[in-house]
């Protein structure tokens, strides 16, 4: 996503701070008095905008849904956008992704990954949230038979990922080159809705093999 | 692909038997006269009119070709088209692909299957050449690191296919969902001739896990 720098955003954050996380410690000091009744745990990395885990947490108020994303400017629109209206079930966590591993363990039914990044570059390889790096992470925080469920409109992020997952021990649950023309349960994140007519929505659901 | 029957199609082919078994036991009874020399082994599923693998093996003539088709018209036309320039590297197998694994044995380095019929109804999705049938056979007449590559416009086949690959232990080598806009090395069928303006091409190349 491109962004748009917003000023003082730190400042308005604090604004914020019942139900955000301004890092990973943060979220591990406040873990005990969040998800008191020991709900299934939802997670999505790089929640944007955050239209899609906030609508997903209100169709589901037996779920506790966790929405990460490293950018302030970018998270500050999704708290802002739902300030009237906040769910019990939804907290957020302002942090990059790539220690996630050291927070979560073996807990998470199901995590998101929603039109990441695709660091097109090789040398940037790395970045790309379903790198072998990243897919090893999260065999470490997702539960027993838990899952990953991706969407991407970038076929290069899609080829990669599908090899990745293929490579690193995941089964494909559930898979489709076209989203839309499917009748898989989806919530549109801002950036689908904006760009779903320029070509396919990639989708993919993958466990750990047992 | 629509067929065109052919009046006498069986009486017409029996002109090309020097290179055509007219079934797997044939093919049996013939195979220590051909590939006298040992060559990499590499068959293709379906070769439909023929234009594929009589390319390739043209350009490969360290290599031993064969090509296996179920519809003696469709055959013939491949015979047919190429009966002026015969290749000492490609034979042909007149026989449904289903009992394969009772005449290969761990010795075929690439199994190619070109836009193989999807077969929409799930009814029939054993006859699909990527069903946990045919992957399953397929284990035992590829050779040790050999590999299956696959091409398809049909979008359905191909969502089907990748799953079956990864829920019954390949490794994805390589992938494309737009194998036109890539520089993997390819032969056009007559097939992806006609229909490639029609959307994306869907490619992968996969080989059993060790």
């Amino acid at each position: 996503m491109r962004l748009r720098h917003i000023k003082n955003a730190d400042i308005k954050l604090k604004e914020y701070s019942d139900y955000l996380a301004f890092n990973f410690e943060e979220y591990k000091e406040r873990k005990s008095s969040l998800n008191k009744d020991n709900l299934e745990l939802r997670v999505e990395i790089g929640c944007g905008k955050g239209k899609f885990i906030y609508n997903l947490a209100k169709l589901n108020p037996h779920i506790f849904f966790i929405a990460i994303e490293k950018f302030d400017s970018v998270i500050l629109k999704a708290l802002e956008k739902n300030k009237e209206e906040r769910l019990n079930n939804l907290f957020y966590i302002m942090a990059d992704a790539s220690n996630i591993s050291d927070y979560f363990d073996h807990e998470i039914s199901v995590l998101y990954l929603n039109f990441s990044d695709p660091w097109p570059k090789n040398r940037n390889s790395k970045r790309r949230l379903t790198s072998p790096l990243f897919l090893n992470s999260y065999k470490k925080i997702l539960a027993k038979d838990g899952k990953i469920i991706q969407k991407t409109d970038n076929r290069n992020l899609f080829e990669y990922s599908l090899m990745m997952f293929n490579n690193n021990g995941f089964v494909f649950e559930n898979l489709s080159l076209d989203l839309h023309k499917t009748d898989i349960f989806n919530i549109k994140t801002e950036f689908e809705e904006k760009w779903e007519d320029k070509g396919p929505i990639y989708y993919l659901e993958a466990k750990l093999s047992e």
